[in-house]
C-alpha cells in the first residue's frame, strides 16, 4: 500500500446509507499495523445473496465456504479480512474460516451458514483467526450506516485507492439503490477478474433472480478485464439484497420487472471493474481493446485477451511507443482464425494498418499524441465475421515489478 | 543491443570449419549503424534442409517464403538480416523477400527457390531491400570457413551475447559435426520459441530424415522455453546438411543409423535454446520448472507453462522472494486437473508445501539461499498421475520493461 496513488485513480463516491445494511471496519492486526484490515457487514433478516467465484483450481478456504453455503441463497453477515488470503492452508485454514463465520453468527444471531467470508492477501500462511474473532465484538457493537469508505479502505492490499460505485434503479416504478465496493490490483484476469467485490441493494429479489443478474453483469465487467493474466485463488463477487425497498414482488426467475435493475447492477459492476484496472499494479494508462470482425464473439474475446495480456504490447504502451507490430504479433499468437492480409489496426481511432500492410501515408503524430494520454484505445478488425469483444487492461510498468518483487517483505 | 551483457551469458564456443559451408557477415545499414546486420551462408551442391516455423497466424514474408520452398528439401543459400523483420509488409514485403533470394541465388549460381531467408527486428516497416541486395556481392566474395562468431553477432537484436553450440556424432562409425547459431531474447514462447536458429552439419542426410530429427529435437528445446509468453511472427529453425561427410548412406526415413546424430542434434538445439533463455530480455535468473504427477505429459506441460509464464511468479523470482503461494495460484489457473489437497511444491529441492498446506517446520533459509543464485529450480508434484514436463524460463525484471518500453526509439 505504500507509494503513490495510481495516476488513474477516481474519487470515492458518496455512498448513502442502504436500508437493511450496517457496515464497519476495524484494525485486527492480522498482518498490517496501524490500519483497518477487517470488515463486518450485518444484513437484515430475509436478505438474499448471489455469488460468482474464481475458476482457479486451488481456491482459498473462504471460497470453499461461500460455495458451500451459497445454494441456500440466504445471508445475514459478511466478514472480510485483508493481509492473509487463507489459501493453501489445509484443514487449519478450513477451521479458521468456520471459526470466523461462527463468531460473526453468534453476534448477529443467525446460523453460521448465513455468514459469507472473503480473505485477501498472502497465500500459504495460516490465518491468525483469534485476532480476527477477538476484534469482532467491538466491531459489531460499532456497526453503522456510514461505513462504506472505511470498509473499502480496509479491504485494500496493494490497492492505491478505495473503490466504490452506486446507481439507482426502478423496480415496478419504485426506486431501489445498488452500491458496491471492490478491491484488487494484481493477480487480475478474466474468469474471475477482481479479487473481491461486494454489492448491496435494498431491493427485494429472490436469490435465483439475483444470481442471474449477477452472472450477466460479471461477464461484461469483471470477466472483461485483465491486469497481469494471473487468476487469483480468492476472487469473489457477492451481491446481497436486503429486501427493505417497497416494490412489487419479483418472481423467482426475475423477468422483465428486473430489466432496469439488471442494467444498473451491470453498470455498478462495470464501474468497479474499471476502477480495479485503474488501480492495476503500477498502471499508468487505462487500455481499451476492441476486436471486431472475428468469426465469433468468443473468438473476438480470445484475440482481445491475447492483445491485452501480451507483455510486449503492454510495455510498448507504457513506453508510449506506437509499435503496432506487436499488436499484429498478439493477434497471430491467439490461435484464433485470423488472416494477416485482411487485418486492420487502429490506435486512438487512427487506422495505421490495413490489408496486411501499413496504411499509405500513415502519420504517426496523432497516434503518439493519443498515446501520451491516460486512456488508450486499440481497435482491431479481423475482417472475417461479425464477432466482437472488448477487454480492458493497463500498461506494464516498472512499478508492477517493484510491487511484486517484494510483496511479502 | 546497448547495455550490459546478461549475467547468465555463456562464452561463444570454438566452432571449427564445417565442410560444405561458407559463412560471412556484413554491415548493410538496414537499421543499425556501425555493426554487421546481414549474414550469407553458401552451401555445397546437394545440401538438404529441414525447418520448423512459428505457429503465429501473422507470419513474416521470409517465413512464407521458406514454408513454400521447404518441401523440395534442397538448399544452397541462406540470407539473414537483423533490424527489420519484414513482417506485415504486404506485397512489398513478399517482393522484398523474393528479391533477396534472387540476388543471393545469382551469386551462388542456384535457383532462388534454394535460398532460405530469415529476418528479425521491427515489425511493420518495409525492408529496405536494395541496401540488402547491394551488400551481397562483396559479402559473397568474402565468404569463408571462420564466419561463425561474426554471423552469430550479426543476427542479434536485443540479444546481449552471441549464441553458438556444437557437438560431434557418429553415423555408421564415421564422425560428423553439428554446429549452430541462434538469436532471440524477447517475444519468446513455446510453439515456436526462439526467433532464429540455424544448424549446419556435414552429414549426408535425406531431407525427410533431417526433418524428423529436427522436429524431435525442437520439441524438447525451443518448444520447452518461454521468456514472455509472446510468440514471434518470425520464429525459424532451419537445419542444413551439406553431405560432405563420408558415412554409410542414410535411408530417407533415417532409422537406427541416425540415433546418435539425432541425440547430438537435440543437444545442440537444447544448448542453444537455453542460451536464448539466458539472454531473455532483462533476465537475471535461469529458471527450470519441473512438473510431475500430472494426468498426462500434455497436462504437465500446460501446468509448467502456466507457472513459467506467470508475471507474479516471475517477479517474485526476480525479487528472490520465496512466495510459493504464487506457484499454487499458477497451478490452479492452468485449467488442468489439479487437486489442491494433493499438491506439493519445492524450490531448490526443498519441499515447502505438501497435501494442500505448508510443510510442518518449514525452514525458509535454505530456499532463500538457493533463490539468491543464478539458476533456480521449481518442482511441482500434482499427485494425480505419471505425466511429467520441464519448461525453462527466466525472471521478469526492470530491464525487460526498459528494453521493451522503447525498443524502436
Amino acid at each position: 500500500m505504500a507509494g503513490a496513488v495510481s495516476p488513474l485513480a477516481v474519487p470515492f463516491p458518496d455512498l448513502p446509507p442502504l436500508a437493511g445494511l450496517r457496515l464497519g471496519a476495524a484494525a485486527a492486526g492480522i498482518r498490517y499495523q496501524g490500519r483497518d484490515d477487517l470488515v463486518l457487514a450485518a444484513l437484515a433478516p430475509g436478505s438474499t445473496v448471489g455469488g460468482v467465484f474464481t475458476r482457479n483450481r486451488c481456491p482459498g478456504a473462504p471460497v470453499d465456504w461461500c460455495r458451500a453455503i451459497l445454494p441456500a441463497g440466504r445471508a445475514r453477515g459478511l466478514v472480510i479480512n485483508a493481509g492473509n488470503a487463507n489459501v493453501f492452508t489445509g484443514r487449519t485454514g478450513a477451521a479458521a474460516a468456520r471459526a470466523s463465520a461462527e463468531a460473526a453468527a453468534k453476534l448477529i444471531g443467525c446460523p453460521p451458514r448465513q455468514v459469507f467470508l472473503a480473505s485477501t492477501g498472502v497465500i500459504g500462511e495460516v490465518l491468525p483467526v483469534e485476532r480476527l474473532t477477538s476484534a469482532l465484538p467491538a466491531l459489531y457493537a460499532g456497526l453503522g450506516e456510514d461505513g462504506w469508505a472505511a470498509a473499502a479502505r480496509a479491504i485494500m492490499t496493494t490497492d492505491t485507492f478505495p473503490k466504490g460505485a452506486t446507481r439507482l434503479a426502478r423496480i415496478g416504478g419504485e426506486k431501489v439503490r445498488i452500491s458496491g465496493i471492490a478491491k484488487g490490483s494484481g493477480m487480475i484476469a478474466p474468469d474471475m477478474a477482481t479479487m473481491l467485490c461486494f454489492i448491496f441493494t435494498d431491493a427485494r429479489i429472490p436469490a435465483p433472480a439475483l444470481q442471474k443478474c449477477l452472472d450477466r453483469g460479471v461477464s461484461g465487467s469483471f470477466n472483461a478485464i485483465t491486469v497481469d493474466s494471473d487468476t487469483s485463488t480468492s476472487d469473489t463477487v457477492l451481491a446481497f439484497a436486503t429486501g427493505q425497498a417497497r416494490h412489487p414482488r419479483v418472481p423467482v426467475d426475475g423477468g422483465a420487472l428486473l430489466r432496469g435493475f439488471a442494467g444498473a447492477l451491470a453498470e455498478v459492476l462495470h464501474d468497479l471493474a474499471l476502477q480495479v484496472v485503474r488501480d492495476g499494479e503500477g498502471a499508468e494508462k487505462l487500455i481499451r481493446v476492441d476486436v471486431a470482425g472475428a468469426v465469433s464473439p468468443r473468438s473476438a474475446r480470445r484475440v482481445a485477451r491475447a492483445i491485452a495480456d501480451s507483455p510486449l504490447v503492454k510495455t510498448a504502451l507504457a513506453g508510449e511507443d506506437a509499435n503496432w507490430g506487436r499488436i499484429v504479433m498478439a493477434v497471430g499468437k491467439a490461435g484464433e482464425p485470423a488472416d494477416r492480409d485482411r487485418l486492420a489496426i487502429a490506435i486512438g481511432g487512427v487506422w495505421m494498418a490495413r490489408n496486411g500492410t501499413v496504411v499509405a501515408g500513415y502519420d504517426e503524430a496523432p497516434v503518439l499524441a493519443h498515446m501520451r494520454g491516460r486512456e488508450i484505445s486499440i481497435a482491431v478488425d479481423l475482417g472475417l465475421g461479425q464477432g466482437r469483444a472488448t477487454i480492458w487492461t493497463c500498461d506494464l510498468t516498472h512499478r508492477y515489478i517493484d510491487i511484486n518483487g517484494s510483496y511479502r517483505s
